[in-house]
């Protein structure tokens, strides 16, 4: 099947579009135009060698008198799963870090300070299937964990890298999923295996900035997004595992509505490829049973406060997508469209507060 | 200018990409396909002698056993100033009138049962100049105003038709804007003109469905439409006047986003054309004063709670956009997504208390 998915968006208009055409085209789906970042030929050699796509971007922002430019570059991983999911568990948890672990390379050549992974990247996304087994053992201790061990080594040569990871959500954000309520949807059966967390919207403050993670999910609710932004967040990572029946049209409206309401970055991350499970499952949508969740279309992509964005990743190779942005610009554009100056959150609160009591009553008018 | 402006995003698209690709860029940015809503013959003649765009589209729902479907037509209309803005105030009030009659004659040979005309439709979009004089003299009285009435009479022969009325919020929602402090960025002074309101997002209970009014700016807050939302809204529209180099990438976002995230259909309407001012006026951007505030984009389109839209009207031409909904399609989505069960209010309500407090403390770790 992932043989026949299409490709890329971006590769289809700039084969078909003339020149002009294609810069308006862009500029009402895009924004203002992102820069091509110069990526050092080595690493690009090294991901042609790796095969995996590698694509850089940079987002500008005015020179200003008071305040030095504060640029960060962060790296976005999309790929595929290595090994079948019936290979037994330590073999495809190894094959994975070895993946990642000459992606991470290829990052930190191209200068990389944060690198975000996609959810769950160290094992399949086997939620679809509702087993407890083999999956749960892919879940590890967050302290000494043989991923938490690969992550600190793999960090090491590169002193300057830092590595946010995303696995089950152990290492920063707590044991448990956050921020929402847990769907059951089509094969999705998340409470089978986590459940929701209970510790607010947290803003991790780094050396590159104040970062926040919006795990999956997370990104259909607009109100996770706001509260890490009011926490401070300055880039928000969305770290997916979505397939394209289901969400694809979706896919770039809500991290991107996310950075134009909150005067942040927002980067997308989801997998990519199809992945086959050896017992079948339903999905209740009355469709026989069947051994794969859909195609992760990949399409990983950064969002900025000025409503621009870079082009996705494909939506079927394994990709490193790596944006340089200068955080200037999230102050810059607050201080030109005013939404945080605007917002009357007094009034929200006390609305919301009145809205979630059990004798709620509707402002309706007849 | 307007003659080089560019003329469509959907028909560029239908003019260069194969067919099979076509098919594929267009569920990736519009989602399902919205189909051809079939219109009489006259109304098409209607709008070609008239010299307006007129398409037509249709949301279906999955047919249930217990609830009959809940069908709706909604017009929306783009158009652009009749006559010049020196003309004598009530010369141009008529005009506007007179254009806006016989396009409202063609949506009620549509059967549209709710129309929505876009912001401060009986006058140029006067803001960006800063004067008051004569701008103020387009404002009307609610109760009894020249347009209030021409509404009534417009109204009567389609006895169907539930007029939408947008003269400088008078009619629906109040004397005031609603729900957001007034911007002021580059040429847009609003608060010269109007200040906020005070009046909540109320919701009004129709006998086509429950519909809410969320004004130009409001849309860029998406606690506003949250929160019309969450008292109910079926149908939110968005009247809106804005041109291309603030904020067209942002436009197609905002109000889809809205749709998907609180299963509701959106109504994103915005003027057409540039309006040029006798008396020059600069914009604080360091630029040379002139004498328009730019080219209103139009590009009105309706969302869906699916993720799915319609394609947009044009950027240059008055259009008339009608849409056939099925009201059910948002509890079914709803049933199938689950953010309003997954939405963990209570706990939004609880941070944003604490987030307006002046003693709040971000929740940082360092």
């Amino acid at each position: 099947m992932s043989t026949t998915e299409f490709e890329s968006l971006d590769k289809c208009l700039e084969s078909h579009l003339p020149e002009e055409e294609l810069k308006e085209v862009k500029r009402i789906l895009y924004g203002k135009e992102t820069k091509k970042l110069e990526l050092p030929s080595s690493a690009v050699d090294a991901a042609t060698d790796r095969d995996f796509e590698l694509k850089g971007f940079q987002f500008d922002a005015a020179q200003e008198q008071l305040r030095p430019p504060r640029k960060v570059r962060v790296g976005l991983v999309q790929h595929h799963i290595v090994l079948p999911t019936d290979a037994p568990v330590m073999e495809q948890v190894n094959a994975m870090h070895s993946r990642i672990g000459e992606m991470v390379e290829v990052a930190a050549m191209c200068g990389v300070n944060i690198i975000c992974f996609q959810e769950t990247w160290t094992m399949p996304f086997a939620f679809c299937t509702r087993e407890k087994e083999p999956w749960l053992e892919f879940s590890e201790s967050a302290e000494n964990g043989h991923t938490t061990r690969f992550c600190q080594e793999v960090r090491f040569p590169f002193l300057d890298l830092l590595l946010l990871i995303d696995i089950f959500m152990h290492l920063l954000g707590g044991p448990h999923m956050q921020n929402e309520s847990l769907p059951t949807l089509l094969s999705l059966t998340q409470s089978t295996y986590y459940m929701e967390g209970d510790t607010g919207h947290t803003v991790f403050q780094t050396h590159f900035g104040k970062i926040a993670v919006n795990i999956c999910y997370g990104r259909h609710h607009p109100l996770n997004w706001f509260m890490y932004s009011m926490n401070g967040a300055e880039i928000i990572f969305n770290p997916s595992a979505t397939v394209g029946t289901l969400s694809e049209p979706m896919w770039p409206i809500e991290a991107r509505n996310a950075a134009i309401a909150n005067h942040c970055f927002t980067c997308a991350i989801n997998r990519v490829g199809t992945e086959h499970f050896k017992s079948e499952f339903t999905s209740g949508d009355g469709q026989k049973a069947h051994h794969d969740f859909g195609h992760f279309y990949g399409s990983s992509y950064v969002a900025a406060p000025d409503g621009s964005r870079t082009p996705g990743l494909s939506r079927t190779r394994d990709g490193l997508l790596v944006v340089e942005m200068d955080l200037n610009l999230n102050r810059q554009i607050s201080d030109r469209w005013n939404f945080k100056m605007t917002g009357r959150y007094s009034e929200y609160a006390e609305e919301l507060t009145e809205a979630v009591r059990p004798d709620f009553k509707p402002k309706i008018v007849k």
